[in-house]
């Protein structure tokens, strides 16, 4: 690999130059016009500007990131998350053109893509899933039956959905056939499958994950996470390890993903999301993801493993190198993300121009910015300005720093969400992992800063 | 411990105040007038103003510092590094004041600051010496003859000197006598004792030493840190561990230090530090340093462990917890003092206004500073602005990163060394580790920013 494209933008695009010029690689990055002058296009070696600021005419037009790739030689392009990352058309472009895709192949982005299909292979890996239906429903049966051995509350799930989307939730016998037929319409509209199946609802779940990684012939995993703090679905805070766990279940959930790498034969960064149930005290099977996570660097964090720099040995051919075994934890990490949004605006996007962006430091903090002072956030994407990843010998410990290295951060010119990360630390409930994926909107005033 | 005033300014107030502050400590900053609006005076809980700009009337004077103890109901100093850190007489005025130092105590400042003294303490321990002179010179005695045995050149050391200052190098028996002159009146002016000793002189010699730790009963080491970039006998770069050293010396060289710390009954942190002979493959003690040194964060990088913790745990009382087993090291790490001097002028100070201070990030980089953007450099104190520490899991990558990390620093408003260590990390001979303490000076056109 002599030339990586970044196919994307923000503080994932500078997280990838940095280690790409770590390792000798060239970089090109490719902007929107709204970007012009970002850090991505300040830090790479090259860039090229691949169309107007909305992402479809940009970040998620193959034909202008294939044509920047070919302009600059490009040998190679990572996606980073969201946008194309997940996109196995653009994969299989991308392979085609003779371009090195950072990521796994097209066919393990289309079977975990298949939602039903995932949840069976990740069956046939030993990995817990929810009761439900096993595959697609057939929603031509008794559908009032399975929903009643399942069990109420249940959510039907759209089988081409994924990160929070297509999903409806079952109160009882009588909304069953109303609510499926909703969610096909819905799941035809959105993701163009009428596809959808049922799963046993949790209550005050917690979202836990495992990093895996492969390079086709060694598995390994490097732990896992807890991304329970939650507004309105999307994560805000991360952990590493997952507090809480009991250690038969975490090492049974860290086994099993990797079985479920090995068994689709998969290829670069994964990760595989599970709900943990704390009443049960039983995990089961979410979704997997077939790319590099936004909270990737908290397992970076204990485990001192650059995981980009993996993705870029693997994508070039290298073999791991090294195995489970070699693989130590220490400490604990959390992860918060800096969200340029209007705490008291009911967290209403706040573009504008950065005027002063001073940033923590000293010992365990790490900050992953995708801007500078001065610079102007643009309204066209999501409003993550950066993360500020901690690390500490204990969760006690990383939970005392991340209040200090939070109370440090100043922003001005701009809203941040930096306000209402300074109370969730503050909270005895997330002191003691108390939390839950609707923790946060069931807190009355904790949104608005008037929670006591 | 309830409320920690910190004796300093700059960056290592901020550093302080960062662990005081996640360990539930109160925070108060004593700030001259010259730098009121700092970092230190903002980040503290509490501040007091203790007099003029000039360090004379403010960050060294005993009184003003011991009224703003008394004043905020203080429990504890922490002196930091340079002014009063390693002043005994103020270390016992603190503590018959019923305040705790956050230090060794005033017999062990004593002890190690008299050179000789340290020396004979030193061959007591079994740590190396370089050959030289048991003691003080006899200098009624056939000096010449001393010299004679121990071989030129050698350097004549005031005995109550240190940090690289009241040294005189002896090339030949001719200048033996006048030299010895020279310097007993050199020392009598500048540390008010006319005591000097002999030690044989290392050319290309590299600067090495370990950090040690104890509390009384237990006394560990972080490991070894090399420092021998200097420029004008400061060190400009530091990594741990000591590249290139034979394994064995390494080990006789913590083994010792520890020694050393446990003969003395030493209580807290401190730095045994060596001069080592690629040549002959032989390490010498120089001198111990009682006291936090600007390039702890290394060992931190290396260790896991917050040397600053550790040092307010012991002084409240509490015992270590733990013993040498019990301290793995991982990996490799790098420190760049980033001072406000320009290197075009040969590296005047360069205070100002910083207009613009936008500091690297991502994976295994540390930003340790003690300004943000808009606050003004002045002019009465040292110019270091702050510290960019890497780690990596080993040196290569570490280099590596450093190069990455140091190519994203920008600043503006005032001229600053990023240049120089960027010059510095690009050279073939710090990556083969052949550097030593003259080697900047060594390299024609190295500071101009000419050398190929």
């Amino acid at each position: 690999m002599k030339k990586l494209l970044i196919a994307n933008r923000g503080e994932i695009a500078v997280r990838i130059i940095r280690t790409a010029r770590e390792m000798g690689i060239a970089t090109v990055a490719v902007v929107s016009e709204g970007d012009r002058g970002s850090n991505a296009e300040r830090l790479a070696d090259e860039s090229v500007v691949i169309g107007p600021a909305p992402a479809g005419l940009s970040y998620l037009n193959h034909e202008a990131i294939l044509a920047a790739a070919a302009q600059t030689g490009a040998d190679a392009i990572h996606p980073g998350y969201g946008f194309l990352s997940e996109n196995a058309v653009f994969a299989r472009r991308v392979r085609d053109a003779g371009i090195t895709w950072v990521g796994p192949t097209p066919e393990a982005i289309e079977l975990m893509g298949d939602k039903s299909r995932a949840r069976q292979a990740a069956i046939e890996a030993g990995v817990p899933v929810l009761s439900g239906t096993d595959g697609a429903l057939d929603t031509d049966g008794d559908i009032e039956a399975i929903a009643d051995e399942i069990g109420y509350p249940l959510v039907v799930k759209a089988s081409a959905g994924g990160g929070g989307r297509g999903i409806r939730r079952i109160a009882s016998r009588e909304e069953v056939r109303s609510t499926v037929e909703v969610a096909q319409a819905e799941a035809l509209a959105a993701f163009n499958s009428r596809e959808v199946y049922f799963e046993r609802f949790v209550t005050a779940a917690r979202h836990v994950e495992v990093q895996i990684f492969g390079d086709g012939e060694t598995w390994v995993h490097l732990g896992d996470r807890d991304c329970s703090m939650q507004r309105r679905q999307q994560k805000v805070i991360e952990e590493a390890p997952a507090p809480g766990l009991p250690d038969e279940l975490r090492q049974r959930m860290r086994d099993t993903s990797v079985e479920l790498a090995r068994q689709s034969a998969y290829v670069g960064a994964g990760t595989i999301e599970f709900l943990y149930d704390p009443q049960r005290q039983e995990v089961a099977f979410i979704e997997m993801n077939t790319r590099l996570q936004v909270e990737h660097p908290i397992s970076e964090a204990i485990t001192g493993i650059d995981l980009v720099r993996e993705q870029l040995r693997i994508a070039s051919g290298e073999k791991l190198g090294y195995t489970q075994d070699d693989i130590s934890f220490e400490g604990h990490a959390f992860e918060f993300r800096i969200n340029a949004e209007d705490p008291e605006n009911n967290f209403m996007p706040s573009p504008g121009r950065i005027e002063q962006l001073d940033l923590s430091g000293g010992p365990g903090v790490r900050a992953d910015f995708g801007f500078s002072a001065g610079q102007t956030v643009v309204p066209f994407y999501d409003s993550l300005l950066g993360k500020l990843i901690v690390w500490a010998p204990d969760r006690e410990q990383a939970l005392a720093r991340a209040a200090r290295a939070l109370d440090e951060v100043e922003i001005s010119g701009i809203k941040s969400t930096v306000p209402l990360m300074r109370r969730l630390v503050a909270l005895e409930d997330f002191a003691a992992a108390q939390h839950h994926t609707t923790y946060i909107e069931s807190v009355s005033g904790l949104l608005e800063g008037s929670a006591s």
